[in-house]
């Protein structure tokens, strides 16, 4: 059976419009028409990455579409659509990736998408891997070492869990390996931080309490748990997608090892390299789901 | 005497080299002969209104700089310079915010720059105020109804106090009245959500557990506290500034009074002549700090 977006909200039947605000779309728009073909949506930091992303696509799937950012109009995000992928950034951090999330699910819902896959890429620091390793993430921690997401609703704390789909990781994990067997693809859980420095343990940030040894602590811990990365997205976006009945994964390359230093000091053709690594991963898995091979 | 920028990390000094990652910059970059003239630094969500305000800033100042994007090579944020101020954008939310904040920091303090001025421009959710109120912030709130924002540090919660300075809310708001006597301007506390919906009690989101009733209940008890306007960067912004010894401002439009409804359906061109309000009240302090008139 095919499997639906979940919305919980009874108040969104009795809206005659709803605006996607920040997507700078309405259900005005015709979005049963424009998008009821989506199978996956791609989601990324940067603007940027996620058109580079688009138009690798375009020349993996041999799509002829012309690609137009179709949420300008927010000003906020950027969203281009390759058959039936939907690539757009979310920003940096759980709530300006929660802003996108909250109106995708309800796009996907108004325009009848069923069995929906989201997958998203990114950087990510490496905690006991090396530089250039993609990981598939198998679940979320956030940076209180809990596995759930911590939501704040009418001024209360809820956790939800972040788990994710570890077939849907396995299969992209597998698909990636086989295309590209020089590149180290690893499954392990992934650390979400509300903030770049304080919250990963980095010691070159404004401030800093803490010495070496006890970051060092910390980064330790987190490998025992089975973190092998830290990002700022993982938590939100895994507890947002299985609160919708969305299957979900993170492809995240490292871009150093936390272990052995803070700053992304590699040249920028190595980080550019290593920066597409998640890209050409997914493109794979992507073309063996849509065309078989 | 000169107030300057307090970092608090002691592991700086030791950095051959500081890379200011998604500033795209570093300290081989000559941030003194480049920066040392800053004395206002002001941000905003989205590159294009940053954009515009560098303009606006250029025509009402009469400064003839080209307007380069100076954060480019990051990739991440859109920084401008005209005379001395910067206008960079901050994306959403906290943790996106917070990168830019430690950044900037210690590019203020390697450029050497003294008694700097942050200022943030932005668009808001009224409480209790009609669209098109400007709010010029006495305090932050957090969306657990606290004066503090929540770090997390190596797994731990930390609080840190997110005060304001009063003294330069007021001089914004004495000024921007002078400047614009048709435009309501007003102080008030300003709760900083980390997301836009469940955490600001909308009821138009994916998911909303609540009724209207506990929607109102909630945004009365914020009205009680002093709060007027409800956004998303508020509590960080004022806990890291004051952290590191930057007085610093909030001037934000609201777009729509929460108590009566949750979608911003506001005419287009009603809604950008609200979004400007900000950059013009912010103008008027600037052209009297800079020109005394």
């Amino acid at each position: 059976m095919a499997r639906e977006v979940k919305l919980q909200n009874p108040h969104l039947e009795r809206l005659e419009t709803d605006h996607l605000y920040h997507l700078g779309l309405s259900t005005k728009d015709d979005l049963e028409g424009r998008f009821s073909d989506v199978r996956f949506v791609c989601v990324g930091g940067t603007a940027q990455r996620m058109k580079a992303f688009a138009e690798y696509l375009k020349t993996l799937l041999e799509v002829d579409d012309e690609l137009v950012d179709l949420t300008k109009d927010g000003h906020r995000y950027s969203m281009f659509k390759v058959g039936p992928i939907l690539s757009i950034n979310h920003g940096i951090g759980g709530p300006s990736f929660s802003i996108l999330l909250h109106e995708m699910f309800k796009l996907l819902k108004y325009a009848k998408c069923k069995d929906v896959i989201m997958i998203r890429i990114g950087t990510s620091g490496g905690v006991g891997v090396p530089g250039g390793t993609v990981v598939v993430s198998t679940g979320a921690v956030n940076d209180l070492l809990k596995e759930t997401h911590q939501f704040h609703v009418l001024g209360e704390v809820v956790n939800r869990p972040s788990t994710l789909d570890e077939a849907l990781a396995n299969d992209i994990t597998t698909s990636g390996s086989q295309a590209f067997p020089d590149t180290v693809i690893v499954n392990g859980k992934t650390m979400c931080a509300t903030d770049f420095y304080e919250a990963q343990g980095r010691l070159d940030g404004a401030f800093c309490s803490y010495d070496e040894a006890k970051k060092i602590e910390f980064l330790s811990k987190l490998q025992r748990l089975g973190v092998r990365n830290i990002e700022m997205e993982a938590s939100l976006f895994a507890a947002m997608c299985a609160q919708a009945n969305i299957r979900a994964a993170i492809v995240c390359v490292t871009l150093l090892n936390r272990l052995d230093s803070d700053q992304m000091i590699e040249d920028k053709e190595v980080l550019h390299e290593w920066t597409n690594r998640p890209q050409r991963v997914v493109g794979a898995y992507l073309v063996k789901m849509l065309r078989g091979g």
